[in-house]
């Protein structure tokens, strides 16, 4: 149970960067749900490295289901899906020499040297293409229970997206972007920002902001499963992700209860809160309210300027400059592996709920 | 596996607020480990509400181990740790207005109205006292393989503590107090702050920073399981926590990956990072450095201001006066419930590494 | 998880033979299930030892549910089951000399001498009161979906008891008794066997066959979690139980596949098959016939004849006598265990396939 | 959590008789295993249906691993095998005709007639090509560390071969034979008599007797996880297994205590039982005997004799003549899925006791 999550709908992930094949095993997905492939390639498609602001290595993330699907529905068992790599570049890496803010040393512990060091190894971002194919599906069944999810990127360095505010039209929206903010010239700005610090061989970090929309009150648990623990225990298998908040998060220390709490009103015959500070989660349980949540990924390890560390080899202090091709940000990437892992998690709650006929309503 | 949680050390959590008793049973801890019934005490007497900044409301926290403990040495076998409840007031709740940012609206969908209403059910924070009694053996156990653990109140609203600088004498200087700060004009400032909150019939939130030294470097996983989503999958079943962030968190959309990276080098004959930015953790695997997160607690939602409900029997807009009696603040109490969960989250992390025997040795 | 079972029913055992208390936690049944506490204890009952063939040991198995039931009703949070332990003799019971055919020397390795060896500690049978009282609700939950559960003694050495005939009957006429027989005068000539072993200071082992009647057909998995693979995993938590087998079991060596497989016709509107070597399972997957399997029950350990062991302290060879007070035969009472782990088991798949709001519908 | 099994070593199997490819990823195992790809070819031999007692079908079971091992070695990171289906007669299915005995009309209820009905789907045997691959390194990996399993066919119908003497030797002796007897004319008995089925378009089921030698005692949990409980999991993920007896099995019920009780002794300075009726087995937990247990297999259910089914569409009764290439026996191709699955079982039970270190070491 190390690449393995999910109790209703597990996954299995395997892979390296240069390895020859990545992918992963959907176990629990139910029979006769359409599988959209046109849309699992939409989703890639956003992930994918594009322009100035992304890494150079380009895989064209072509993948095959060979099993689990007949005929164009599910057939209830397993859903394997891989790809190939094909763009590796071996010879840029040497294993002698850690990268800082990267895996390397922590792994290098941890399997006694044998671990595949070339590109990040299993560690490489390259692994979330098989996530978000799989969230793909995940998404597509969420939507045709009315559930819809949206992410932006709500801050990088100085420059801030606005705030959802139109939930169903900012979800439509970010949706239709490749850099999604719900401002375009927050967004332009930081593309400019991004493209300016990989000419300077750096990379920025920036905040992901995410809403789902439809979910129905009472799913979750309390204590040990509850819907903050789940969702944070998928998030934070993306790589670069550092912190997540619910709701007003860390703003929280700064409220007074009479100011964070949200008050209960009738709407059009159903219950709402007035406010949704708590992000639509009260004691781990959904309140029908959207669910609002922030993620910050951290700038990307890997740049180009000159880094101190240590010759594993020798172990005598030196400089690395890396090589390869990279990205100078990634949350914008990451953005499409947040939705992904979300419906994953949702859709893992909803079923323990609903039971897996539900889903095939 | 809904109030259940931990792969090696498994935790069955049950019990009411104002039910007849409340527990948890400890599956997988190995045979052979001295049981400090005393040190269990201590644990829960700083959870206990004390002074004018909690509750009124006084449990004696009596424990009882009814199995798995043996000539005051763990048999191997389930420990089941109960404590009875005794000083309940269940005549101070109203089950058909659902209290703003409780649990109550939304348990009472998903339960479908069979809740147990009264003082939150098993959504209260009562239930934090078998955890930490829980923890407190954890924590004896890590402490013995030179594993130690403290968390100190950073900020109420406007009052700040200083950071952790001598980890070491910090983690102590924590654990020595019922208020932890580093700084003790800052907690006494926040005390006061919280009592003059609770003086005006409201309540406040803080934000905790916790250090774990003499973590070894190779522990937690790739994706799935990294030490960020296991221990965050811990820590977010404390009821009013909505944000937790690792190193820099979301300190990171600030920065540029020059800053962010920790360089390596050479200090005493071992590897460490010159900076720590990233927490302890790099790739989901610790490095050998010390551990450092940030959990938000939001403010006590029971506060006696008035507040706008709804009345679920007749389902109109209501006002509600909260009775009882309650925290204006209870983050210095969740304080040592982190400890706890971070104990056990990562003894169950370790024992996979190395094995049930390793503890006992 | 090592004393837990289940994935959306999760049971956590605690309790040693001469501990204080002995009880289950059981995770997962949804809210608005009427708890019929005489059920309970009926069932109970059926566990208990009476009469010559078993043990004189007197447990009253007043059981008490401290959490998880409100009004009558279960309130959708953990329920706990606890038993205090009040008729121990634990002078009866020596830890040097490991007893044939129990635990105790397993025990020893294990748990490395720390083991609680009093009446076999955790491994004691004692410890299947709890199960049978959370199995009560189980059974009694399928038996409001039209799903009954039988268990009659099949063999007891020579004696053999006839087959299951008219299944609906024949279920009522084994949960009507306390020595569950279908044939009586087989009943009595296996209990006057019994006591006749039991006055010989010796022991005897027996068959024990089970009947599920009205489980939908789909119900299961393909390979590792077949029907089968989860039955057994269930059923061989009895200490006692060293075989089981579904249908024909054994008996299709013996068979030809023409004789062997289950023709499939039409009655009533409805598949059936005309036999049922399969003994309702497919594939790992319920087919809509009986479910029907037979475990082996090992002849109890504990005899009062001479016994060969060895001293564990001075690791020679010695000559044993137990003390104490034991049942000539188990089988008997552990008939109501294998009812209800066999309800236990089937409900985790169910609400797996229907969703947990199903049960309560 | 369906078609996955293991808490330290997890597998999920994926694939369909006919889809394009089936295979097994399997997670958690250490770093630094050398892996034996020509010992995995060796024992995928073993399973291939070979002369006339098996199908005609030949698939060439070629595996590639595309993740994982790096350099000869396991990296530590989840291993995924995989195997093209080449040699599919699709045609021969028709899906509105249930073959008796088989999964057909059970997965057409489970999966409302989405189910790849081609070749039984993911039910077929096939799928076990990828779990005797993943068991390989399991076995090298307990061969490493002193345990060896043998497996032989002790009975086919009237036909018996004789018992485990000398286990070292006999072990080896199964493992150096594609049609495993210990006695060779009882092996050369069995091989005519399944051909004779055969050609009488019937088939055969027999007994596999295991042998696992050299287990260290102290391994396996009471209760739940029991040593059986999860060895007969594992073992019943394989499609035609109705049936496991451990040590004397179902011959406990002939028994007296006296005579089934294993009394200790000390030999050659360590504690063994005179007898092992109870398979190496006591309490859930491993004695440091062998291990026994005995498997019932039943006919192949393909067989080419006509019979009674419903068609699916019309709901009518009908006769049935199956087509294709089909095994008159199957038990001696499940020999080599028993060791596997035993080893994998057995592993996972390991490295909860030692840690995963111990594997590498």
């Amino acid at each position: 149970m190390k690449s393995v999550i999910g109790k209703n709908i597990t996954l299995s992930l395997y892979g390296e960067s240069h390895g020859s094949a990545i992918g992963v095993v959907v176990d629990g997905l139910p029979a006769g749900i359409k599988v959209d492939t046109d849309f699992m390639a939409q989703q890639l498609d956003k992930r994918k490295p594009k322009g100035k602001i992304s890494t150079q290595r380009q895989e064209k993330d072509e993948f095959a289901i060979t099993s689990g699907v007949f005929n164009g529905y599910t057939c209830g068992t397993p859903i394997h899906i891989t790809m190939e790599n094909k763009a590796q570049h071996s010879g840029d890496y040497q294993p002698q020499f850690p990268r800082p803010g990267h895996a390397d040393y922590a792994a290098h512990v941890k399997y006694s040297g044998f671990e595949d060091y070339r590109g990040g190894g299993h560690f490489s971002g390259r692994l979330t293409a098989p996530i978000v194919a799989a969230g793909a599906i995940a998404i597509d069944i969420l939507r045709s229970k009315g559930i819809t999810i949206g992410t932006h990127i709500k801050k990088c360095q100085h420059i801030e997206d606005r705030n959802f505010e139109n939930f169903a039209e900012d979800i439509a929206l970010c949706n239709s972007q490749y850099f999604a903010t719900l401002d375009k010239t927050a967004g332009e700005n930081m593309q400019q920002h991004i493209e300016a610090a990989g000419a300077d061989c750096d990379s920025v970090g920036g905040i992901l902001e995410t809403c789902v929309l439809g979910m129905p009150a009472g799913v979750g648990e309390p204590y040990f499963n509850s819907m903050e623990s789940v969702l944070s225990h998928y998030i934070f298998s993306i790589g670069g992700v550092k912190g997540i908040e619910f709701g007003k998060g860390f703003g929280f220390a700064n409220l007074f209860g009479s100011q964070a709490n949200d008050a209960f009103e009738m709407q059009d015959g159903r219950i709402i809160t007035k406010t949704n500070n708590n992000g639509g989660i009260n004691g781990g349980i959904s309140n029908g309210m959207p669910l609002i949540f922030r993620v910050v990924v951290k700038p990307t390890p890997s740049i180009f300027k000159e880094q101190n560390t240590v010759n594993l080899e020798t172990m005598e202090n030196t400089v690395l400059s890396i090589k390869g091709r990279h990205d100078p940000a990634i949350f914008h990437r990451a953005r499409v592996v947040v939705d992904s892992l979300t419906a994953l998690a949702l859709l893992d709650l909803l079923i323990q709920r609903y039971g897996e006929r539900w889903l095939a309503e």
